[in-house]
């Protein structure tokens, strides 16, 4: 697929309303565990988006676009989350959550962003020159990302639970 | 974790309303392309999900429990849904699995499974003796495995988009 800016806005539209189905009401083992040592639950994993919202996607486009000669991108904390208080309820996290990504996406379709506007380039500190529509395409893929580790991280679980089975399941083989 | 019904229960109940609210209302680009020759669809998954459901899972857990002498499993298709008309939309695909999963939940609670009924077996055409829990253990890791696939899938559709960042993005390199 090419990118085209209206494709990327239905998946990042659904993010939310996919982790809302995914996580709202299970028990505390599936939000909280994880695959061992510095892995993240699906509870890290929410938060790490959250910081997503507020520090990354969003942040980054509005600079490119601005009139601002420095483009240079403040560096993302992809650990932030772990620092964060961990005592909110998997609820109000995903709310959260839910609430950023919709103002987000309203920030993002004021916008505007023309065709042109898409091949317009902001330096990332490791990446180096990257354009709009790349960084709005990552943004689409790290979504989806996150929700397959999530659906990975719980699979995983139940490792020692399925007997024989686990050669045929590729998620606890990863 | 260790195996316990309730908590396989959570998961299996949630997979309709995690696929319906992924690939509702999606581009057919999202639903249809794959991860190349051979390889399945979101649309392929959602047709392998719905025969899981009439064929596999189910099906065996009424066999252990039933009063056959010949525990044998039937083998599972695993490729069936490809022999099967491909012109549905993925709404009514969608549909047709999220109402037969909702039967199959029902069927499963009104057996009433107790722990010692867990530890019945049956055999398994390829792989020999296997457990209820096991086996209902592995109809939940199958759906989060199918998850993770169908996320994985769109995700690699913007490989060529995300420039630079294909470093960073997981799902991307597998």
């Amino acid at each position: 697929m090419k990118f085209e800016l209206d494709k990327s806005i239905e998946v990042l539209e659904k993010t939310p309303l996919i982790l809302e189905a995914f996580l709202s009401g299970l028990s505390e083992n599936w939000i909280h565990n994880n695959e061992g040592k510095n892995t993240w639950s699906p509870y890290d994993v929410i938060g790490h988006l959250i910081f997503g919202e507020k520090t990354d996607w969003i942040v980054r486009i509005q600079l490119i676009l601005s009139a601002s000669e420095n483009k240079m991108f403040e560096p993302f904390d992809r650990y932030a989350q772990l620092n964060e208080e961990q005592n909110l309820p998997i609820s109000q996290l995903t709310k959260k959550f839910i609430e950023l990504r919709s103002e987000n996406i309203k920030v993002l379709k004021s916008l505007n962003i023309s065709k042109e506007d898409l091949k317009l380039t902001g330096i990332h500190p490791e990446l180096g020159t990257v354009t709009i529509a790349q960084l709005i395409a990552t943004w689409t893929v790290h979504d989806l990302g996150h929700i397959a580790q999530i659906s990975r991280v719980m699979s995983k679980q139940y490792k020692e639970e399925v007997g024989p089975w686990v050669k045929y399941l590729g998620t606890l083989n990863k």
